[in-house]
């Protein structure tokens, strides 16, 4: 028995309230669960707005039954068509598939994405392009098994930018291989090591958008099968007017 | 400024390894998120097979903007027109509308939901029917406004049933009305508790599947604003031979 725990954690550049990053998870319908993670081209609305449409687009796809490598081509022939090859966009698929035991990674990103295991860590930075660009684009696909005290670190490259301001760098590679997997840490926590570290350089304010998704394999803690979810996100109300939908009966919600 | 917490937990009753209930969470394109939480008619794979079809249907269309109260409806039609008006499903949607500032639960269940303030507890039981079995069944619509101190708790009908066996009852608006409010705990804290008082009634071993939401709102803790996702999921290694997709290039993948 083993658990598996992701944590995500997303941080919007400075003096912007939204990241342009947009992550979902699903639950993959013959069992399992997927995390898409698009990083779009721009800031602001605009990036917003696409990454949300192609993550939509990959996890109805995946919530479908399609296989992750189908889902990331669609996306890509999806943005490469609408925009007809002049908007560019990252896409990470992470997968745990419980059909056939493996985690998957599916990538259209120049970053690298990273494993830890007990024998240390190893990046994988195959040459990789992002979705939207160039025709037939297809992802990289990496396939791990779910052994305990492994460690899969996925982000998008706001991260790797941190400190660039100050003429620093995040040196994720050192500071992974540091990572002691065979303590069995949560993934919880490197995901917040990381992000302080990055924080820290950027002297709390990020230069641009990061989002950080760390998925760790553990022994099973608990003796009842309890599945959990929790999230947490900072909400400042509205200071602009809104539509008051209070008068309206339920019919019009 | 809140920090808006939601915590979940899901077991599958006794003897099966998957709940039949369904939960999805994504984030609102005007800005949110949504929980999607579907129990289907029966037990074991088909009742899992049913509720994943009808909350994918659910997120698709919440993700291309529909309104909740409109997804319902759509998710109703689908399940009464596909399967004649034989099968039945219980669909909650909790949602905190960041362009609106409010919270809403649409709710096509028999089972009320709860919210707890400062003010105390209230019950929100109007009757309300299943999607699947009437011509034009619509949801009730709750709105809440986005109040710090505030917690709104949904479960599936297997909550209500934990101690059945045993001629107890889980008490479920008692336990709630003890919640102090005031003190701001974590919604986590709240859905562990009445989890493990549920499991306690059936001795460990559920007679049905159970699913609990919890969402609290609560005064910003941080000064980032950095939002989390974080699941936990037990894993057994699959113990049938699988085809192994070694020597598939990725490709086929």
């Amino acid at each position: 028995m083993f658990e598996i725990e992701v944590a995500v954690a997303k941080v919007a550049h400075h003096g912007s309230g939204e990241s342009g990053d947009t992550l979902e998870m699903i639950e993959r319908p013959g069992g399992g669960f997927s995390f898409v993670l698009v990083d779009g081209q721009g800031t602001g609305r605009g990036a917003k707005t696409l990454s949300n449409l192609l993550a939509t687009r990959a996890i109805s796809l995946l919530k479908d039954g399609a296989r992750d490598g189908a889902a990331a081509r669609a996306v890509h022939d999806y943005l490469y068509t609408y925009r007809m090859g002049q908007v560019a966009a990252t896409l990470n698929i992470l997968s745990v598939d419980f059909q056939s035991g493996k985690i998957l990674m599916s990538r259209n990103n120049p970053a690298p994405f990273f494993v830890i295991d007990r024998r240390g860590l190893h990046s994988y930075s195959e040459p990789s392009t992002p979705i939207g660009l160039q025709p037939m684009t297809k992802p990289i696909i990496s396939e791990l098994p779910v052994a305990a005290y492994t460690y899969v670190v996925v982000f998008t490259d706001g991260l790797l930018r941190a400190g660039e301001r100050t003429g620093e760098d995040v040196e994720i590679g050192n500071f992974l291989s540091g990572w002691p997997a065979e303590l069995g840490r949560s993934a919880q926590e490197l995901t917040d090591t990381l992000l302080r570290r990055a924080l820290e350089l950027d002297v709390g304010e990020p230069s641009d958008d990061m989002s950080i998704v760390t998925l760790a394999v553990l022994p099973a803690a608990t003796t009842h099968s309890v599945r959990r979810l929790r999230t947490v996100v900072p909400f400042e109300a509205p200071t602009w007017p809104t539509p008051d939908p209070r008068g309206l009966d339920s019919d019009e919600l």
